[in-house]
């Protein structure tokens, strides 16, 4: 399948699961301004649609239809839509999907607010199941999307506190632990279970397919940090660089850190551990004072020694240290590529994705040939080998 | 029943409560100390336990066991203190149950993520019900949490657009309305609707329960707005006058605004846009700025002129007028008591009270005498007549 087959896959599913949605979500004119429209900012913007894809490609290569997993398959699309608002505020980001952040636009209580909602939007759907499909299959969807909710949470607490405590000596493995919880459960793992699920596969013959998802995860997530670094924005849909200014514990500043100099980690940790200015960072919010005083300054109302305390109060107040400044950012960038851990990545992502490979061709061999098992193969390839 | 004995009532159905809570959260290490003990911070604060008292005490009055209630009355208190967490950081909340809110200790971030995972947390143990109950009244119960989850984050989405739009042109309906769904939903009408389901209370005899629920739900809280500016700190476990920093629309500030002079109107309504200052606003950072200037010009290192220049300087980074001040909060607190507007709160509480009474009187006219029978019609009384 090429790779313009397998984006014309997706595609289908987006279109599916956009037109399904539209169903799920209550319209309401006073309610639509403040709430519902909002469910819609993210799942409209442009998206592969690989959760739904995943899940759909798994039901029907299991020989199951497209009527029975739509729902479902709309249900994780909503869910994941709604841990990327939650997780943009999180972790402070500023571009989406080409682009800004929902709390960038409607603020922080706002974009909370619409995840909950999102949320509790999901729960009615998968109600439906028992009607759609059988009480048995419904209520194992639940207990499945149950797991993922809080794997999720917990793979999110896990970066969390790595960045609170400035963590920076970890693993691979607790990197892979983190990126299993965070991202493998709830774009992999549970699309192909769930899929399987709805075709009618036994509990006990879900394991293979979980070792298959749970390996490409791992190299989604890696190549996707790989991408953040040599990718570009038009295409990523995210600032290049993004996960460096974040200072996002990824395989790679790992690696980079763990086989640097001393006096490089050194620097780097420094670095690392210092936040992303923003727009409401003290920098831009202090620059009229500084304006001021440059100005007194040229005009002789202030004389340099008070100046030059003016300007040290100021720093003291934004507490300028504290944010990472360009040449920070440059220096982990030369950093990570003097270290070659994008080559490392993009080695373990390979080692991953082939793993995943093997898993599926075994577990898929004695499943008829069709479009869906073709597009959960070579989506494995596309993985690793993606730009965007 | 004395208020003595209603608070023991509650009092048993939080240890019952907190016991069954363990139960649902995942015991890990590595991940308590970062996201599971955090769980327990807000439950563990000094609380009614009103929501489970409810669940509880209306499932035993219709004869429904407290083996067969406790699992769903502890869900619903898992998913209010879920909310309180998310609502605290989307209202600006400093305080919570006598505490300092969860995200002022730990962080927006990590605030965000602990309520995502006691969402989470609630889903497996509301699929225990199937066992616990049976089929029919686990889903129905599903079904009523899901409803639940969803007009909550409506009633927030309707006060959130208040605030952004800075609306306070409101009728008493749209504030109860918005009550309807953001308080009364899973305050009361979920707690009685869900303790009836476990009892074996039909669907469509739910009717008369929910509109007692429904009343009772106005009362409580317009009872907790005029505690909040009546009451005392130690009392209520919120700050004395947190409504009126944070510009709130309750009922007593939507009365005052309306039946106030057109001079006080604007006045209030421009004081009642400006945001509360916190900790980590302008007006604090800046202080030490302010000192600095005073310093050099007490020292004759600026001249008034250029001092007066720094101070106008500041002020416009710190966007000072954008903040309540003491003056402000004075202002409003007034204006509410001139305009008699907590006596008219009162009054609609009362009222709304007494027609939650002859709901629950002609409803339960014909169940056994009980304890929980006596506690549900003593709480209506205890709602507004409390002083915490």
């Amino acid at each position: 399948m090429s790779v313009a087959t397998l984006l014309e896959y997706m595609d289908d599913c987006r279109t599916l699961v956009l037109e399904e949605m539209r169903g799920m979500v209550p319209r309401d004119g006073q309610l639509g301004r403040v709430l519902y429209d909002l469910v819609f900012d993210y799942p409209l913007r442009d998206a592969k649609a690989l959760r739904p894809a995943l899940c759909v490609a798994t039901c029907r290569a299991l020989g199951g239809s497209l009527e029975a997993v739509s729902n479902s398959a709309t249900v994780i699309e909503l869910f994941h839509n709604a841990f990327l608002i939650h997780d943009d505020i999180e972790d402070g980001s500023e571009k989406r999907r080409s682009g800004p952040t929902l709390h960038r636009v409607h603020g922080t209580p706002v974009a909370i607010n619409v995840g909950d909602a999102m949320f509790a939007l999901t729960l009615e759907p998968l109600l439906d199941n028992t009607r759609l499909l059988d009480l048995g299959r419904a209520l194992r969807i639940l207990k499945v999307i149950a797991r993922m909710v809080r794997e999720s949470a917990e793979g999110q607490a896990m970066e969390l506190a790595w960045i609170r405590d400035g963590s920076w000596a970890l693993a691979d493995r607790d990197y892979l632990r983190m990126v299993h919880k965070k991202t493998s459960h709830y774009t992999f793992i549970t699309p192909v279970v769930v899929g399987a699920i709805v075709a009618g596969m036994r509990n006990e013959d879900l394991g293979r397919l979980r070792l298959f998802a749970t390996a490409l995860g791992a190299a989604f997530q890696i190549q996707d940090d790989v991408l953040n670094l040599a990718g570009h924005e038009a295409q990523i849909g995210k600032e290049v660089d993004g996960d460096l200014w974040e200072g996002k514990h990824t395989l790679i500043l790992l690696h980079a850190v763990r086989t640097c100099t001393e006096a490089d980690r050194k620097r780097a940790t420094t670095v690392l551990r210092k936040r992303r200015p923003t727009e409401s960072s003290g920098a831009d919010r202090m620059m009229p004072l500084k304006e001021l005083v440059d100005r007194l300054e040229a005009d002789c109302q202030v004389s340099p020694k008070s100046a030059g305390a003016l300007r040290d109060g100021i720093a003291h107040v934004e507490g300028a240290d504290q944010y990472k400044t360009i040449d920070d950012v440059r220096f982990l960038r030369d950093l990570v590529f003097r270290q070659k851990s994008v080559d490392y990545a993009r080695t373990v992502a390979r080692k991953r994705a082939r793993r995943a490979s093997h898993t599926l061709a075994s577990t898929s061999r004695n499943w008829p040939p069709s479009v869906h098992k073709d597009f959960l193969r070579d989506l494995t390839d596309f993985v690793v080998n993606r730009d965007h």
